[in-house]
């Protein structure tokens, strides 16, 4: 087959491509040309995201020399897995499909397809004189993870602009995994998962079934202990259990993600309803179980992984920005599968409180872990000199290890995807920004000042004769919402009826400060209480306090709370009543019981997206309560 | 100078030798052959130290091919450091002293000293056809390290035996490395703190200064940014902060304990008080802020390293029984120095807590790590097989890093030392256990089931004819304390008086159950209580459960306690009242507060150091209260 034969795109391309594109299921993902996100608080980041993050990145990948390692056979610079910043990036491009940005796109591509052997290997670590062979180091080489994101890349590429060289180069990659990996071939997987929703989405771009099948193949080989074991145990890289028979998502929280989201997407294309059942299941458990109030996921540093059920500390919280984006990619394809509201309430969740708090408002300094608990200030990083990842409370420009600004970049380039969905009745809006929505059929404007707000008003554009249904979802969290002024519960809201243009629907979220108590099994929050605001979770910044210690103050269970917020910029105060003081310092910890004195005082909390952006400071989500 | 003109031991010889001999401070150690445990709790571990633990110990030296490493200069095994093992366990073999050992000490002294460079250098790992040059990896390389252990193996041999070849090995190698770092050779230091408080000790079993100087030298150079920068950052090796500058121990908590013990022979050796005021300082806040209940510290997996301030929570407590070992070396320095109860608290409290906790009673199978709470059930270790060092809730036979079981031999061989001390005034008891001592002037018999009962009878075997002091230890939980009747505070208790032979004084600790809180700042136990009983932290264990959550347990914080102890093995059980349910399994664990259901139950509790002796279970030692 030619390219020409096997891309099936076409349209994709005509509806500016989508991040994940099942051929089946209960939603379908609209394009990014058809939802356009509009002046507020996500087209501010994506603007920035494309207007600086790019030029960050390119800078970086080249100083490095991550990006020239593919042009030079020796002296390697980076870890093993820095070809995949470089595909990251490219995908980011590839979604923000900017003919400014063209000339730097084909740029990079060129020099990656100079690089790609022959048989279709590309990979800057192995294989040449002096490195390691290709395949000796399943366990920790990324060579399948790399090709994951080379795909990935290809994939976005595809839909969103249609044939050219990067597609070519990532099909090449493709054929040479299912040559190599396939039936008959090395029969085992990659330690980081991330070839398999590739390769699925790689078939739904070209009907090519070889990739989906090969996709099928790495899923089932998972969990029977191909991969060597490690100090941290094969549970790390998923490799312990089969992933039908697993209870929970575990072990290393981006692999366990990315590996999900293509188990998701192989049962769909294959109609694999166990399987989808059983990512289902392991994703419930892990979001009422392991899962941060922020949506993120990952308690522990040692090996970036879940911890066990109710390991939630939030002082050594690790919750990877990336773990972030594959929370995402697993509940957008649990969502366009199944349809259910708490999909896109997580979804809500991780992007107001673990996106939104990675990048610093300038584009070009990220959270690498996104901790609930800063006990100490951090120092700033050195200007121009890569960080370790989780060195330090203030955003860095670049890590070593420096996955999360790419996987930021292709995210934010792709957001409007996951704002909207259709179906055979109509269209669905699970996030609400400023926003156009034009499927052809029905045309809406999306006008909200959110989160700041909670009204949200939708505006009919263009209708079909005939009815439809415009379902919108109200978060779990939502007491009180109305649509049109009639109560609604949490969950989806259809309204259908014949619409005309010009007229709106106007739902109505309570967006106010409410008090959050943890499950008692969550040890490592007993007896604290948090602040949230709508889809926001809010902190206490030691910036904001003078003349009171942080370490001793208590919000009173029951405050009443004081909204600052509603200005239109997300970014306002909640005040709470509690108590300080200045705590006793003994010369042994554990004894009787303190008597918990203290003055009354005012408590001021700000959104933790915020955080950190002034200055060092302490900082905490869950704060004692007086009782 | 020849050895016979150093060695300046032969007192010690005669009396035994001892683990620290400084040659100034408040109090002065007694001999191994002046302090005898007799039948009790420690003398019972240190037998199974003798009589199981060393043959296991050399059973895995010889086969991980780490001892063979010595004669072989291709194909090394282990780690970089697996060269300390060995020293470590002549350490203990020096400190039993038995002649039924002397064989095996002997050849493998035979083998080191044959392994040895013409200049002293001796390292496996450095220096040999295809390896690292010598001193080429400071950072990691740990050769400094070794020679440590060595120099310490050295002089617990000169001290309890006199001299011989491993006292000249070890001499040599001292030599070496004041050869190589010494003032004009390369100004940095090691890694992994150990030489200094070695050559500190080699300075006071030879009398020769420039060991001393040597001593001081790394630790004035450390904290200096001498050693390269690493992911986890300076502080971990103490490379942060000059020691005279800094305010807690942090970083590696080995390497902390270890560094700040030779910091204190440096100080106590040179009249330095302001160095051991600091160091002092760093203790007491280290003490106060970052210790575990049971003495344990290190609150972080991923660097084996003290948290900052608060940093306790127990279901990711590391507290390496290594660390509990470099603890009780520090604060027995301190309290030789100062002659403070609270050193000795510490002490007692890591002696019951941690290192009580880590070997299995077979002396065979040890804890490397000593969390503080088990949510899952581990898996029993493969039999034969070394494990990495943290990965189950079991105790494992050998470890790909084990420090542990050695560093636990050489402690239970010096136990004895650490039980009692004299000053020109008298003798100072600071461990209660079945215990006979003499100084020669003064003999006593200590008779205890302690910690079981709490009665400590101290009979005079021999006294001069002339006044003595007879100084007992009360500790800090000890209310309610009385001498031969009469109620006495906490800290050192003086009895002064002119004693006959046959008299006997009687101490009455109350020992009986108690409820301990944390401090509010504590974040990972706020709202829990733990169980203590005189010097042993209790703990809930599932397999004392039936037919109760162990999730759902809370605990009556103004709960009786009904103590099952006090029949002498210190293994009893004691009761408490509480609630227990089964808790509501929601989706989303955060949001309004739960009802605190439950019915009420009795909570049995046992010591936290029999812990995991009866298969799998889960275990935690702070329990949330019913409050």
């Amino acid at each position: 087959m030619t390219i020409e034969e096997v891309i099936v795109t076409g349209e994709w391309v005509r509806r500016g491509g989508t991040p994940a594109a099942p051929s089946s299921g209960r939603l379908k993902p609209l394009g990014l040309k058809e939802v356009t996100l509009r002046p507020g608080f996500w087209q501010q980041r994506q603007e920035t995201n494309r207007a600086a993050s790019f030029d960050h990145i390119e800078h970086w990948l080249t100083t490095s020399g991550w990006l020239s390692n593919f042009e030079h056979a020796t002296a390697r610079q980076g870890r093993e897995f820095s070809d995949s910043e470089i595909y990251k990036y490219l995908e980011a491009l590839a979604w923000a499909n900017d003919p400014a940005l063209e000339d730097r796109f084909q740029a990079i591509v060129a020099t990656l397809a100079n690089a790609q052997d022959p048989d279709g290997y590309l990979n800057t670590n192995f294989g040449r004189p002096g490195q390691a062979p290709r395949y000796s180091d399943l366990e920790w080489g990324h060579e399948l993870y790399c090709f994951g994101h080379l795909i990935q890349a290809g994939v976005a590429r595809a839909r969103a602009h249609g044939r050219d060289e990067l597609v070519e180069v990532a099909i090449r990659a493709a054929d040479h995994v299912c040559d190599v990996f396939g039936p008959g071939g090395i029969a085992s997987v990659c330690g980081h998962a991330e070839i398999e929703p590739a390769l699925a989405e790689l078939y739904r771009v070209t009907g090519d079934r070889r990739y989906l099948d090969q996709a099928k193949l790495f899923i089932d080989r998972r969990g029977h202990q191909v991969l060597g074991d490690i100090e941290f145990g094969r549970a790390y890289f998923q490799d312990d259990v089969p992933i039908r028979d697993a209870k929970s998502l575990r072990g290393h929280a981006v692999r366990a993600t990315y590996l999900a989201s293509g188990a998701v997407d192989v049962a769909v294309e294959t109609g694999d309803d166990e399987l989808l059942d059983a990512v289902a299941g392991q994703w419930a458990t892990a979001v009422a179980r392991r899962t941060y109030l922020t949506g993120g996921m990952g308690s522990r540093h040692q090996d970036e992984a879940f911890g066990e059920d109710w390991m939630l500390s939030p002082d050594r919280s690790y919750s990877e920005t990336c773990a972030g984006v594959g929370s995402i990619m697993l509940a957008w394809r649990l969502l366009l599968a199944r349809g259910e509201a708490r999909y896109a309430d997580l979804i809500e969740r991780t992007l107001f409180n673990v996106i939104a708090t990675s990048p610093a408002d300038d584009g070009r300094r990220f959270f690498y872990t996104n901790t609930l608990h800063q006990r100490v200030p951090g120092a700033e990083p050195p200007a121009g000199q890569l960080v370790p990842r989780a060195a330090s409370s203030l955003r860095a420009p670049w890590f070593a290890v420096s996955c999360c600004p790419t996987n930021l970049a292709r995210t934010f380039a792709s957001l409007a995807g996951y704002l909207a969905t259709a179906d055979d009745d109509g269209v669905q809006i699970h996030q609400y920004t400023a926003a156009s929505i034009d499927t052809g059929d029905i045309a809406l404007e999306i006008d909200t000042a959110y989160p700041a707000d909670g009204r949200v008003t939708v505006r009919i554009v263009r209708a079909p004769e005939t009815p439809f249904t415009l379902t919108l979802r109200v978060p779990h969290w939502a007491d009180g919402a109305t649509v049109d002024g009639a109560p609604v519960a949490a969950g989806y809201v259809p309204v259908r009826r014949r619409f005309t243009a010009g007229e709106s629907v106007t739902l109505d979220l309570a967006v106010r400060p409410r008090l959050t108590f943890p499950d008692s099994r969550i040890d490592g929050v007993r007896g604290c209480v948090a602040v949230e605001r709508g889809p926001v979770v809010y902190c206490l910044e030691s910036v904001d306090l003078v003349n009171v210690d942080f370490e001793s103050i208590h919000i009173d269970s029951g405050s009443t709370l004081i909204d600052g917020d509603g200005d239109g910029d997300g970014d306002g105060v909640v005040v709470v009543t509690g108590r300080a003081g200045v705590p006793a310092d003994g010369s042994w910890p554990y004894g009787t019981r303190g008597d918990g004195a203290g003055v009354a005082v005012e408590i001021p909390l700000r959104p933790y997206h915020r955080w950190a952006r002034r200055g060092p400071s302490t900082m905490r989500v869950w704060v004692p309560t007086t009782d």
